[in-house]
């Protein structure tokens, strides 16, 4: 029999398709090689990509040259423009604003064959904090109320690029999903008293059947109500609103690097997207959101029920996933 | 400058990315030729199909056998299982369900080589006819809420088999994105005491840039703030809260035949997905909200950004989409 499972914090039904099971080598998806050829993101192209926004120079060579471990620059195709002013107007019943916004690219490291699972765990860590650098600053523009920070890994789920890079995106609107995912979390706060991203932790951790790993200061999960095969979740084990590597950086580039690295085990290095979900800035710090990774294989094809219902079809139980991901040689 | 622009109905951001434009040459995602082979929805092959719902027959032949010209049968796959109870239960902070829904098969006609776009009107209509005798069949079983009708044509927009067809899936419970448009209608209602898509169409009729065509009874627009290029909408011109041909049927399959047209003389016959949204079964006639087509081409790719925020980056701008939908011979 299948399953229908909601989320409790986004209100999302998916369908646990177990009639349709599928196991790790169902899902034929692998990253193609790289192709190699000319490289924008590569050392030696620095001036072919817009002027660098934040670089990491261990050998204090000058901006825009060779010597760097990492690089932010703006995009070059940016979905958003970063000068203007949102003007906000109405066009009878409709609503519109000007594109404003940032949109960067943060190249995470300089060597065009490494991914963000094979790189050194210190490039993890100096991405988690470019990624930091740059939210703090993008937050001093009265205009932005959300940074997204996401990553595309593999053509398949959208990377255009094949150098590693993950992507950030400045909005003047708090992004609808996350206003959902607020919205339930404060309605739960207001009648429990307590983080509902805190008690899922707690009760995964009891259960052990959706837990991947654990360090000192992260849990990786299998989602109860995953929207794909493997989806998975890395959460601070205590509460915490918004993004911050201070202070941890290294368990939490440990754990992401070691999720990765178990996903591309299991699933062959499959394409993937991942999103860092935290609290917008007028309200970082509080007592019900607590931020999050989410990354999502990209395996399955989203048709005309998923677009018509918003619900998801998903062909492995999480607690299939995550065994298998406990499971993985790494 | 990119524009931001604010569905009225899901309330949903989309960012307009003319720096981006594209052109319907730019897209290149043509429906494979079909590869023949055996085919468990051509006439002959009933057999190997689960038995039949529904079968419109001119020649009076038996069910099961040769001689239908439109086939309804059980996913042979099913995404919820039609046996069964509910038996929603809480897991602690989860809540689940049994799969109990329906999931069938609407095999629209019986020649392989055609499609929705090219089959006879008359296929076309029974089609909408098998749609609407399904949907007030399952209204009877109580445990659904909903029945989700839609289309998945071309394998990148989900389909596994060629042979052209529709499904519908019946739920217990309304689909997330149907009751996020109620609730956004209901609360226009509330304020205006008018249904906001027969607002929607009248502003639509005046400004014009948007409408693809019209007929009698029916207006195919290109919606202001669309999730994909060349998205569209059809909607009956006067207030209807539930999918119903009664009376209208050809209109209904000529535009909508006709849209499809349009798309695949100017997309050079693209995957895409088509959804039925429609009041659920509890609340069928109400003044609003108000039924409608979505058609969605399978042009742009899912990524990080889309997968984390909900909103959605769209190159083309949908007043440009309309004018190449208009200006296309058909």
């Amino acid at each position: 029999m299948p399953e229908l499972r909601k989320d409790p914090v986004s209100g999302r039904w998916v369908i646990i398709s177990v009639e349709r099971g599928k196991r790790p080598s169902d899902f034929a998806m692998r990253v193609s090689a790289k192709k190699g050829g000319f490289c924008a993101f590569c050392e030696g192209n620095e001036r072919t990509t817009p002027p660098e926004i934040l670089a990491f120079r261990p050998d204090g060579s000058r901006p825009n040259t060779p010597g760097w471990t990492l690089r932010v620059v703006s995009n070059k195709f940016p979905a958003l423009n970063v000068e203007g002013s949102l003007n906000r107007t109405g066009d009878g019943i409709f609503d519109r604003m000007n594109g404003v916004g940032a949109h960067e690219v943060i190249v995470e490291c300089a060597d065009h064959n490494l991914t963000l699972s094979s790189m050194p765990l210190k490039s993890v860590e100096d991405t988690l904090w470019a990624f930091h650098h740059r939210i703090t600053d993008l937050k001093r523009d009265v205009r932005f109320k959300y940074v997204l920070v996401f990553k595309n890994e593999g053509d398949e789920a959208g990377a255009t690029l094949e150098h590693t890079h993950s992507q950030l995106i400045a909005l003047p609107i708090v992004p609808h999903l996350v206003e959902e995912e607020i919205q339930q979390a404060k309605q739960y706060h207001d009648y429990k008293e307590r983080c509902i991203f805190c008690d899922i932790i707690h009760q995964e951790r009891t259960n052990k059947a959706r837990v991947i790993s654990e360090n000192d200061d992260y849990i990786a999960l299998a989602p109860f109500a995953p929207r794909a095969p493997f989806e998975t979740m890395i959460l601070p084990k205590r509460h915490e609103s918004s993004f911050s590597p201070d202070g941890r950086v290294q368990q939490m580039a440990h754990i992401l690097q070691r999720t990765l690295r178990q996903i591309d085990r299991v699933l062959d290095m499959p394409p993937y997207n991942m999103m860092i979900h935290t609290s917008p800035f007028k309200n970082e710090t509080n007592e019900y959101y607590h931020w999050h990774i989410e990354i999502l294989p990209k395996l399955t094809k989203i048709a005309g029920f998923e677009w018509g219902s918003g619900f998801y079809i998903n062909p492995t139980p999480p607690e299939e996933a995550a065994r298998f991901m406990r499971e993985a040689e790494i």
